[in-house]
């Protein structure tokens, strides 16, 4: 998508070394537009898991570009086999909930183990680096097309009136290579000249709804209003909302949804009032092995510190201010799980099926038991 | 309850000189304790548009404080009923949705009207000003003792566990005069030696969970962690919430619950994962005339900036930091309403019934239509 009028993606190798990754570190934004180079896995397994770069698609492809520079480190240090072990084992340390990302380290592992010479492993970590990020565009873009169609329909109905899209977090191109999840069908639909506006919430602690989400939304022109998380019932009592849609950071094969902590509570209401709650995911993001969202996806818990503070920006400067008392606790989880039935339908890349078993083999026959 | 040791009202006539009221202003908590005087009618109104002082109770007393400012004016201003219109209208715009605001403005305009001189007037207005203060203290210490009969019950079969409460926003003692409504019964409990745990959800924009509630129960030394506004629903399906108490700024004689926007998502999440949902309040925060919640209580929509800053501590000083990018808009609703429906029971100063017209003119027969 573009910054500025000029096209980028997330995640990128350097111009002319290719030995470097190159990313948008997001910590810093709305405020700055800061790029990062990364030439260690180590360095890697810090930007995953500080979240410089963060999102499902995303952590999938800087696993695979991490993979590729723990290769190079391989190639050069050996042993080979227990080097790139190590640096799978760094990686999927980083973010337990992320299903891309354990899903990108076995692709990887996989693809390496058909080169015979080092050299060979190394340049196809970099073929498969490329092909996790490549496809996860394309993946993107088809979700955004079939996910165009559902705001479409309701467009028609609409009689003039821009379709209210409320989405959580960010599943935005930010968390993607391009596109997004939640946000391609939004984008889509904006191009297609249909008439779009999104509610964003904010999404505490670390605010990527107001932060990345509506950064995004700005820079490509779609109307959007920044609310809290708690403003969703609200909106869908009075009929304001027209539709979710939220991405996932891990989704069972039986349709139970992880998300940013709260997309349940926004899952409740859009049932409570009739409104079409939507997950938009690439498969990669689908959970093969696991059948009980609720009691098997790990829900990582982070720093209580992000929930002690907010981040922001003062006088020039990017500070975090403390809104909590000194001796009171916090305790930060980062996902809930929404559960199978009250999700209206799940948006991939193959098209639009039902939350459940039936529904998601469907459309990925090869996984059907 | 205790600040630092020593017993404080949140509103008060000075010491010495009745012809002005103390406050605190609570814009400065946690990070500093700050008292206003208070000398005119418009100050009042400022101190509540503007959150010096909030909550159910609290808006009422200030507003029979504040009449009573208005009445000493007009003794020496007149005309006397002129001046007491002009200001039961200034104080009526301040908050909208608050129930106690109107409540105590009629009262004490019927209380005035029996003076035959202005100095009588002045005289009444006090003391009914003193009687709407005190009566909230009172009732909240009620409230207390119904509402932790409710913890203990849930203790008794709890092993000896804490007994986990969740609450939103601050209807604690900062609230109203003294006790709180929602913070009442835990006081009562934990001060008659029932294990309790507090979840505070921190309740954005303006944090008065995190800032007051958080500040209020390590004051008085009750265990508690802060939270998202979006946790709420992770904790309960893991069955982490054994109830809800929350407070509410009106409540329709039906049972339907306004309260700080996020109430009704919590009160969703509470159905869902059947976790009891109680709601406390003194009567003065049922509105006899209101039929329909969701329809006809006005709900304040308040300044968008609220929700593009975050209000925090930062090298000692208070300064709110930007959170959302320049360019996109934000829109900042105070309340949402429950229905009557997701509310187990209501807890009231005669006790404890069920949210509904049949349970409130139980308690309330001098309302019945």
């Amino acid at each position: 998508m573009k910054v500025g009028g000029r096209h980028f993606r997330t995640i990128w190798l350097k111009p002319n070394d290719e030995r470097v990754v190159q990313l948008i570190d997001q910590r810093f934004l709305p405020h700055r537009f800061v790029t990062e180079d990364v030439r260690t896995v180590e360095q890697m397994g810090t930007a995953i898991q500080e979240m410089h770069v963060r999102g499902a698609g995303l952590i999938g492809a800087s696993a695979g570009y991490g993979m590729y520079l723990a290769a190079i480190e391989a190639a050069s240090r050996g042993p080979f086999d227990e080097h790139m072990a190590c640096a799978a084992a760094r990686l999927r340390e980083t973010r337990p909930t992320a299903a891309n990302l354990s899903w990108a380290i076995e692709r990887q592992l996989k693809s390496i183990a058909d080169g015979k010479t080092a050299e060979e492993k190394v340049a196809l970590a970099l073929r498969t680096a490329r092909l996790i990020a490549d496809e996860d565009v394309e993946h993107c873009r088809l979700i955004g097309q079939h996910g165009s169609n559902l705001i479409r329909e309701i467009a028609q109905t609409n009689a003039g009136e821009p379709v209210n899209v409320l989405t959580h977090c960010n599943a935005g191109w930010l968390a993607f290579v391009d596109y997004g999840s939640a946000t391609a069908p939004i984008y889509a639909a904006h191009d297609s000249g249909l008439p779009v506006h999104v509610w964003v919430a904010e999404t505490r602690p670390r605010n990527q709804g107001s932060k990345l989400t509506a950064w995004e939304l700005g820079q490509h022109g779609v109307p959007h209003t920044v609310i809290t998380d708690s403003a969703a019932g609200h909106l869908m009592q009075h009929g304001r909302v027209d539709l979710v849609i939220v991405g996932t950071d891990r989704t069972t094969y039986t349709g139970d949804v992880a998300n940013k902590i709260g997309t349940y509570l926004k899952a409740l209401a859009a049932k409570a009032n009739n409104v079409p709650f939507y997950v938009a995911l690439p498969s990669s993001s689908i959970d093969w092995e696991m059948q009980d969202g609720l009691n098997e996806i790990p829900i990582e818990e982070r720093d209580a510190d992000e929930i002690r503070h907010a981040d922001g920006w003062f006088d020039g400067q990017q500070v975090a201010v403390g809104i909590v008392p000194e001796g009171s606790p916090a305790a930060n989880y980062g996902f809930d799980v929404t559960p199978r039935h009250l999700v209206t339908s799940l948006i991939t890349e193959r098209g639009v099926c039902e939350a459940n078993e039936k529904g998601i083999f469907s459309l990925f026959p090869e996984h059907a038991p």
